[in-house]
């Protein structure tokens, strides 16, 4: 038995975008959401896909998020700025935020730009891809929406898994797109769990009283564990400092929770990178010692129990190509309560849902 | 029974720059040489402190190094810069380009610098935290000195544990040091222990057959694992393209053996970035805001078998006090092969080691 659909990529983005736009979302502000929620799903990482249209217009509605983002520059000064994102959408302020920073990156080689005053902004690929049609390397990092991580030999939450990403252009092979949780598991994947009631693989997180647990439920109760331990936590407290600190956005017991706070103003803080290649080396010359790195990297001998060597991003690329063509993948789950959000907001679902 | 002795730091790091002088490196590069691996070990990072002073002087008379490092600039525009290190030695070139992107930071709010024709540089905190004395965050990464891990689904190895260092200030706090291989553990640390004769942790490596080994020998010719598995070899990869393919140094098949190859040159690539904070929040707030964070996440309840909370670099600021009070540790293994070094040179070891 199949436990998902497959949705036409046009017609989920053209739900989202109506959905979004009858909670008062301007029009150009939705189609950015509705993109970033669909390729995320597209591109496999359901965890932050569509599966969250229903919170992002919540916090709309409940008044958490502002409807239309109104963009503050705070400061802009050589090859950085620090914004205030007017607690817009993430997913908006985020996309604005990373063409400043390669803006800055086409004038100084570099640029680099803080954010405060957004919320939660989905998957963080998407804005570091967005510096590869410019020949650059993109970086960004956020504050998690929730604390959801001990620091390293606690036991209560106070960081987010403070995700990242890094994407890197490459010639005839694919990018290389790296987006990481500090988490060994992005915390979506244990929401995912406990949506269709499955249980989580151990080594993910503890319960409350410090205990290894794979019952999403309990997860969700405890912290989730740093990926390497104390590497893990340093990385996630960078995340903070880089987002947060920096920028003044929320950090520590200053951060509200995005699932059970949908009315409090949040200040999620971000921070955008961009690197121009050409200011190293000649481009061409760039992607074909990338392209040798790859194709070097994926020749190697394998170990026991793999198939194939995977660079970081492909099996998402592989994934985009292929809801291209059928589809993409909706879990039953999330099918049901889109439909339901559909119903309403009076919104027609896509056919394959409705 | 102890396993070390204890050695007064600037005895050490007098015995270093005499040795290296012999060795006919410049009076100024060895000082900064010397520092470097003595600050390694005071802090406890004795995989990359004078145990490796043997073969840094050898790599300079077989000619694998050159004595005197002359560096040139290959590209300085706007925020960022290249430069071509003439093969001299991997600290001197190190600091040098890290005061660079700190320059380049003062102007521009955030430089950055790339580095090929280098060497080997050792603990990468130590370039990081030449920012910390500016206002600036610090970030170094480094492609290693050879290839020890294989791309995740491989068993070649193929990619460094390409060590980064990220800085951060604080206000009375202990600034934020994290300094990581993308190993589960640095390969330095089986190279101690194969010295000291003593088994490493499971988890830390395959053998050349792709199976799990406690032997730091079979460790040494097989592949060391990659932290969180796909992250850690996402995180190497990233460093072998800032630090290598951005550069124009060696990557993959190109890295010799900084172990095994003492004469041929090795190319070596670093990149290095400061942000100056001060371009985001005055730097009072932000040292102040770093100290909150840094409180309460020491303060929160411990997870079980914990008895204190540590910040990245913490334990190494803690071992730095006690090291310039008692001494710095140096292993027995170590200190004959200083003694046999001295002997060899010509150069009196300190008293405690004589």
């Amino acid at each position: 038995m199949e436990t998902y659909l497959r949705v036409p990529m046009d017609e989920l983005k053209t739900f989202g975008i109506n959905c979004l736009m009858r909670a008062r979302v301007p029009a150009d502000e939705a189609e950015i959401i509705s993109d970033n929620l669909v390729m995320a799903d597209a591109r496999g990482v359901y965890s932050h896909g569509m599966m969250r249209l229903g919170i992002y217009i919540d916090r709309v509605r409940k008044g958490g998020t502002a409807a239309k983002t109104r963009i503050e520059v705070v400061r802009s000064d050589g090859g950085t700025a620090l914004i205030d994102g007017g607690n817009g959408s993430g997913h908006v302020i985020s996309v604005r935020a990373m063409e400043m920073a390669i803006d800055k990156a086409g004038l100084h080689g570099i640029g680099a730009v803080g954010v405060r005053g957004s919320n939660h902004n989905g998957a963080e690929a998407y804005f570091a891809m967005q510096a590869l049609q410019h020949d650059m390397i993109g970086f960004c990092v956020t504050v998690g929406g929730v604390n959801i991580m001990a620091p390293w030999g606690g036991r209560s939450p106070l960081l987010g898994n403070n995700p990242f990403a890094i994407a890197i252009p490459a010639g005839e092979e694919l990018p290389i797109v790296l987006d990481m949780a500090c988490s060994v598991a992005a915390r979506g994947w244990i929401v995912l769990a406990r949506k269709n009631n499955e249980s989580i693989p151990p080594g993910w997180a503890l319960n409350k009283e410090g205990e290894p647990t794979t019952d999403p439920t309990e997860a969700y109760e405890g912290t989730v564990l740093p990926v390497g331990g104390y590497k893990g936590f340093g990385l996630a407290l960078i995340g903070a400092v880089l987002g947060g600190v920096l920028t003044g956005a929320a950090v520590g017991s200053e951060v509200t929770d995005f699932y059970e706070d949908l009315v409090k103003e949040q200040n999620v803080g971000h921070f955008f990178a961009a690197l121009k290649v050409e200011h190293f080396l000649p481009i061409d010359q760039f992607k074909a010692n990338m392209d040798n790195l790859i194709r070097e990297l994926k020749s190697v001998e394998l170990a026991k129990g793999f198939d194939r060597i995977y660079m970081p991003g492909e099996r998402e690329f592989l994934n985009l190509e292929e809801s291209r063509t059928l589809g993409v993948k909706v879990s039953l789950g999330v099918a049901r309560e889109l439909a339901a959000l559909g119903r309403e907001l009076g919104v027609a679902p896509p056919a394959a849902i409705g």
